[in-house]
């Protein structure tokens, strides 16, 4: 039986709204946001949206007039009670009140900043200009908004049937690769998929697939409005905005080589457990773990985010045993361009030898390559960065040239300052 | 927003029916049992279900309480007024009031007869014996309903997601069978596969897709419900049951040499065009068209419903050229284990000699193999044949020995009456 009300009401929207929710976004945005609330406040950043990907020319798919409801309708959104409630009250890694009132009440009544759109050539220039802790809530809602309108740009030309078998596709796809991963009882996997799904409610199934198919070896979702609806556990830390805004504020040489580890000062003392993980790619690893202080290595662990991953954990798990550590007490979490069967690799590579998670990302929650004609749904590499702080421009260098970011005399400076040698290219899938 | 009301309703149905409709059936059956009502009312005829599949123990599948429920259900069918409108109202093969005031009045009162059902180890001895117009009715709606209970036994066990996957590749493998059909436009092909499907709401939704993928060749539907929910033609002529029963009727050799032609007599008088489409298997295709009268060859075209088809297809056309008949004006119909790849073979084989048209059945619709553990799903061969009639046995020969149905001693009579010798084995798939 139709409900009529229903489809009436439906018929009223002027748009279908994409990011619906403000924590329809990456739970380790809302524990640096509380961060940097705390401790940069009143820092001025410009988050800029990149192409990593030229060949897709997201300005001729994409309508710019659609392309701004979305992002006003973002601009709309303001928390929930229900969603505050359940900031407040959840239970993060068996933390209670990881969220502090002062910044629930900020929060409460933030709503995000202006954006700045122009199109340039068949691409657009995004960016978001404003304080930090506000600035830096655009990039999840604003990649997804890219990826969705991108999607229903191919989408659009497609019959009824067609479409529901390209979604049958993309299911049993999804599904031989948890039936691979389930082969291994004992591995620990998290969606890390929300920056560049296909869509949200793509996102929601295949969350909900992995819950069924995997059991226990599915430990979350990084997605906070995913996590609140189905029940799940929230998922993350912190990410490199933190080290490339704090140095990009350094005001000379010396002050640039400390700020990586100023970020994890100030992370060590508002967090612990789960949360005190290290991610220290962003000026190359091998230099920041050999000058990091001696109360980083009692952290829980490391993430692997570019770079080869088996070489980054063979560098962690040396590292561990220089400091006095016992890795086997160590957690090492793999979060770059991760498909099932390279999962399985490292897996099988470290298990036994550290504690080992995944966080599995856009292969998760977009692998639509070879569905369709051109393969025009494929995912690509879009990214949206912190590009400058208080003026100055942001550096990021990771463990793999291809992802270097900043000014090339800047890059240079870097380069001298945290000692970067010779890296290794690694395509960037995605 | 949930439909309250829906719901509750929903939960109040004792079971969910398989049948729903006395027009859930094959076309032919309906056109058969016009004839039949003419010619043949007052035959006492007994139906039964044969498991050619004795490795599937459907009585150990299949609840015996819930079988007994679903037929039933069945038996409290009646024609609606709708149904009755559609039957009364449609052009069939461009022809109008193809069901005359009598038999709809007679269809519009009908019920279904009582049945037999009874466990004998492993299988389900269900019969149905009364008046011929009445139990032909059951064959259609006794089948689908055996095969959807025996899909059910094993969809029960499974995941919500593992079902919706499951779904997702029965989807994905048909709609590769599409995309390889619509290679050749000029195919005409119909769904025959209302009895062995494996349910009725994946029938309809395989009409559907064939619909959207194939556009013009995809011709229609034996199924009745679905050709009016969908706004198709409904597709069929003839089957063996008439033959079969014309020829037990008979009371010496010579009369059972002459009844399959006057099976076609009555049928000449009462049909032309694309209803008039030769059944010629029953009693080996050979003799038969040998010995038929010469009006025959003025038929629109022959079905081949077993043995090698290209060999079918090659005796046909022989056949015409013999008679005089130019086979290009001719239609041959395969119908028989058919699936993608014999229907594109053929296709190639025949078009230019011959108009070619396929009728496709159980691997249309009930193309489950190797997608469940142990092809639990994978389909079988389940008849419900008329055995007898006015107390004699009926015999089915076709150009297939595996296909061979009745007493042996019958058999072989039959098979000296019709001059059959030796004949070529092929495998029953389903």
């Amino acid at each position: 039986m139709v409900d009529i009300a229903t489809r009436v009401w439906n018929h009223k929207w002027k748009i279908d709204p994409i990011v619906r929710s403000l924590i329809d976004t990456d739970f380790y945005k809302l524990l640096m946001c509380q961060s940097v609330f705390r401790n940069k406040r009143d820092t001025q950043v410009t988050f800029s949206l990149i192409n990593r990907s030229q060949q897709v020319p997201l300005a001729r798919l994409i309508d710019e007039g659609e392309l701004r409801e979305q992002l006003d309708h973002i601009r709309s959104l303001s928390l929930t009670r229900g969603e505050s409630t359940w900031l407040r009250g959840n239970t993060f890694y068996g933390k209670r009140q990881m969220f502090t009132p002062e910044f629930m009440e900020w929060f409460e009544s933030m709503r995000l900043p202006a954006y700045h759109l122009e199109r340039v050539g068949d691409q657009y220039e995004l960016t978001f200009e404003g304080s930090w802790p506000e600035v830096m809530l655009w990039e999840i809602p604003a990649l997804a908004v890219l990826m969705e309108l991108r999607g229903r740009a191919v989408l659009n030309d497609m019959g009824r049937f067609e479409l529901q078998v390209l979604y049958a596709r993309a299911m049993t796809k999804l599904w031989e690769k948890v039936e691979h991963l389930r082969q291994q009882p004992q591995l620990r996997i998290a969606d890390f998929g929300t920056r560049r799904r296909h869509s949200f409610l793509w996102q929601d199934w295949c969350v909900q697939a992995m819950l069924e198919g995997l059991g226990d070896s599915f430990v979350g979702t990084s997605n906070c409005l995913i996590a609140k609806n189905r029940d799940l556990e929230a998922i993350g830390t912190n990410a490199h905005e933190l080290p490339m805004v704090y140095a990009a504020l350094a005001r000379d040489d010396e002050s640039l080589a400390r700020a990586p580890y100023d970020v994890l000062a100030d992370w060590h003392e508002e967090h612990e457990g789960n949360l005190r993980i290290i991610l220290p790619d962003t000026y190359g690893t091998e230099g920041f773990l050999k000058n990091a202080p001696d109360w980083l290595a009692g952290w829980t662990g490391i993430r692997i985010d570019s770079g080869d991953p088996a070489t980054g954990a063979e560098v962690a798990i040396n590292w561990w045993k220089n400091r006095g550590e016992d890795p086997r007490q160590k957690l090492v979490i793999f979060s770059d361009g991760l498909d099932e069967a390279k999962i399985i690799e490292l897996y099988e590579q470290f298990k036994g030898r550290v504690r080992v998670s995944f966080g599995w990302g856009t292969l998760l929650t977009n692998d639509f390559r070879g569905l369709t004609a051109d393969d025009r749904l494929a995912p690509f590499s879009l990214v949206c960065k912190a590009v400058s702080a208080n003026g100055a421009p942001t550096v990021k260098l990771s463990d793999n040239p291809n992802k270097a970011m900043g000014p090339k005399d800047q890059i240079e400076r870097y380069k001298r300052v945290f000692g970067v040698g010779e890296q290794a290219a690694q395509d960037v899938i995605v």
